[in-house]
Parts: structure tokens; sequence; C-alpha cells
């Protein structure tokens, strides 16, 4: 198993990467292979959908804003909650409270993520941030 | 699948009923059947398991709370950010950082519950509390 300490510096990195706008760096924390569903109860994307999302989330300008310590466990998983805010085009800035579970393999590389928010945790806040 | 709000005032009646010392009705948010997996890499805890493992909690005086609003998703599934205080016996006053990922039916019990701390999310804060 990875270390807690390596799993979570993997998802401080992840916030870090995300509102650096470093989209490369953010791929780079992942597997071959890797799995995102984001969020849970949506189609998986994969390989080069991938890609398009960390750009798209670049170019949204989306920022996560931790709010409480990443969560480890007794084995390949880890936790973070957080709000994001991002603004798509044309629309409003929006902010989502989420929270992703993350699966790791052995070199500390992201194998899985799996984002936890539904329909009423999107808030549309317009411009006043 | 069951509603947002359904699956979240699940989630809120978890933190009261552990809050009250309420035994009996934690069990009650539960389907026949249901799995807990706490922490999240050791055995899972089913049938009269789950019994004995809520009656401990009351006896060591668990309190949980959440330092974020409930997450939903667009599944079966929603997740509570908390932090939990208890004392064991013979022990010292504990507090896990923790977040529980619940799985549920259609008719809103709780079918799963996996809880997410690894061992450095464990703080021993003795007597100040």
């Amino acid at each position: 198993l990875p270390a807690q300490a390596v799993m979570k510096a993997a998802m401080q990195a992840y916030v870090d990467r995300t509102n650096a706008g470093d989209a490369q760096g953010l791929l780079d924390l992942f597997a071959t292979g890797a799995i995102i569903e984001d969020p849970v109860g949506t189609a998986p994307k994969r390989g080069a959908e991938i890609g398009a999302w960390f750009s798209d989330a670049v170019a949204f300008g989306t920022r996560i804003h931790p709010v409480a310590p990443i969560r480890g466990s007794h084995a390949n998983q880890a936790l973070l909650v957080f709000d994001v805010t991002f603004r798509p085009p044309g629309g409003a800035l929006t902010r989502i409270r989420s929270a992703d579970v993350c699966t790791f393999d052995e070199a500390g590389l992201i194998t899985g993520l799996k984002a936890f928010w539904g329909p009423e945790d999107v808030e549309a806040l317009g411009d006043e941030a």
C-alpha cells in the first residue's frame, strides 16, 4: 500500500495544480488507465477524456477550496472534501460542494477518482465573487 | 434512486441519533444485510456485529461533529465529513477526522457505510475536553 503521507501529498498536489492552472501537472498525478467518475452516477472518463476534462477545468478558472484536512484510510484510498468554483463559457460563477475519493497504485499514482456531489450541491454565485 | 433530500436526512439522523446515544435509532437507519466498513481496509461488519458496534459507540460517549454540508451524488450514495470524539474504556478522549460514504436502497435505508480515516487521522485529546 502507498503510505498515508504519499496519498495525502498527491491529493494536495491535485488541489495546488488545479489552482495553478497546471493541466499537465494534474495528468501527471494519474496512472495510465485511470478512471474518473465525476460526479458519481455519471459516465466514467478515461484516457483522452481526462486530458480534455483538465483542459476545461483550467479554461474555466477552476479553484478548489479544501474545507477539512485530507482523510486517509487503512487501504489504498484517501478522501478530500472541498468547495470548487469555476465559470463555464458564457455562464455564471458556480460553486459545487464536493468530495473526491481517490484510489492509488503502489507508486502513489491515482488509478480512480470518484467525486461526490448531487444536483442540489451546485449553486450559481453570479458575479459576486 | 432515493431523493437527495432523503439520503441527506438519513445521514443527518445518523449524526443526531449518535449524539443522542440512540443505538436502536441508529440500527433503524440500516437495511437488513447492511455492511459497515469502518475504517476502509478493515473487515466489514454485518448483522449482530453492527448492533454491538453501535452499543459500543453509545457506551463510549461518541459525538459526531460535521464539518461541512452533506454531499449527495448522481447515484444512490451520499457523503458526510466530520470529526468524531469518543472515550474508549480506560482510554483517553480521542478524536478521529473521518468521512462516511453511505449507499442507500430505494426505501432510503443504508445498505453500506464506508468510513475513510487512516492511522494518522486519530488523535488522543487526553482530558482537555
